[in-house]
């Protein structure tokens, strides 16, 4: 069965976007600073048509370049909130970053929009475990990742149906924003079962439950 | 000259005490539950007269182990908020678990309370700098440790006096209570250097500034 997993970039003082976020700024003042290790990924670059003329780049190995690659590799579907697809739609490339099945969490009805790439979003009105059950079914023997916001996050950890819960924490602090753990059951259990260490970041993956 | 350096147990939500911390109850509801890593190792244990009988354990070497022994091996002298004092003052054992030089940031002078093993408690009423003086001259070749609490880390963290913040991430959450990095200067510059995985606590230390 597949993993359902979140990999969500934090600052040290939990923050997954800073103050002031909202639409146009939808990581909030200084927020970006997050996920600054991420932006010379190459792995990552690619998904976002960023590598020069769109040709080949040769690669590094570099923990934190393993770590993307792993997830974009084992994600078979994915499930975001509407804020998150809402943001996302203006300012993800073509094709998307995806390139699976997405499904959107909303509360408005709307038909597939198929994209280049094998980027699919569907939009699911009737609640957070039927848009898990169809992305469970559209991943096969892949895995599920919660793409986010942090509330979608949130939702999926306090269901019990979340299996793995990666942080990336930048050596960074924000001092207010919007905080990725706010409101997430006290009583989760949470067991690192990996960690690697980077001069720019801590990658610290929790089994939950 | 002496390392400035912070050692602080926090949950994965960034809480150094649960809720209702008060004398009492310092830690906060749950908030003993950050520092379970650290209750069976044996030099921690040492320090709190809680080995059987008083006598020589054979040590495991462990990281966690390993984290604790090299704290207490480089502190030639303490930096404490009055508020730990006083907590501590009633539930440290005798003698202290320091055995070595305590300054006490207070308004209330008093004279300097020698303890056996080493601990002599000394009240600083003219401020956190000059705390810091007397702890450096104190601690000699060795270093300084800002023992705590939460305030008292975040003036020396502010006042750019600290070069060292070392984070033991418990994988708990605690929901509310008092975060170790609230109002800290989100300018604060940090680079982690050293990672320490374990699967009850990761340590991760930050060079600051």
């Amino acid at each position: 069965m597949s993993t359902v997993f979140a990999s969500i970039g934090t600052s040290l003082d939990g923050f997954l976007a800073g103050p002031n976020a909202r639409p146009g700024n939808p990581l909030g003042d200084g927020g970006a600073r997050i996920h600054r290790w991420v932006y010379e990924v190459e792995a990552w670059r690619e998904r976002q048509n960023l590598l020069p003329g769109g040709g080949v780049v040769a690669t590094v190995a570099h923990p934190s370049a393993e770590i993307v690659e792993e997830n974009f590799a084992r994600a078979g579907a994915y499930v975001m909130g509407h804020r998150m697809f809402a943001e996302g739609e203006l300012a993800w490339p073509d094709p998307p970053p995806f390139r699976a099945p997405v499904f959107v969490l909303t509360h408005t009805p709307r038909e597939p929009w198929v994209r280049e790439g094998g980027t699919t979003f569907h939009f699911v009105t009737d609640g957070p475990e039927a848009a898990l059950d169809a992305a469970r079914k559209a991943a096969g023997d892949k895995d599920v990742q919660i793409s986010g916001g942090a509330e979608t996050v949130r939702t999926y950890l306090n269901a019990g149906l979340v299996d793995e819960l990666e942080i990336h924490l930048a050596p960074i602090l924000l001092g207010s924003g919007t905080r990725l753990l706010d409101g997430v059951d006290p009583e989760l259990r949470l067991a690192p079962d990996r960690t690697v260490a980077t001069p720019e970041v801590t990658h610290i993956r929790y089994r939950v439950g």
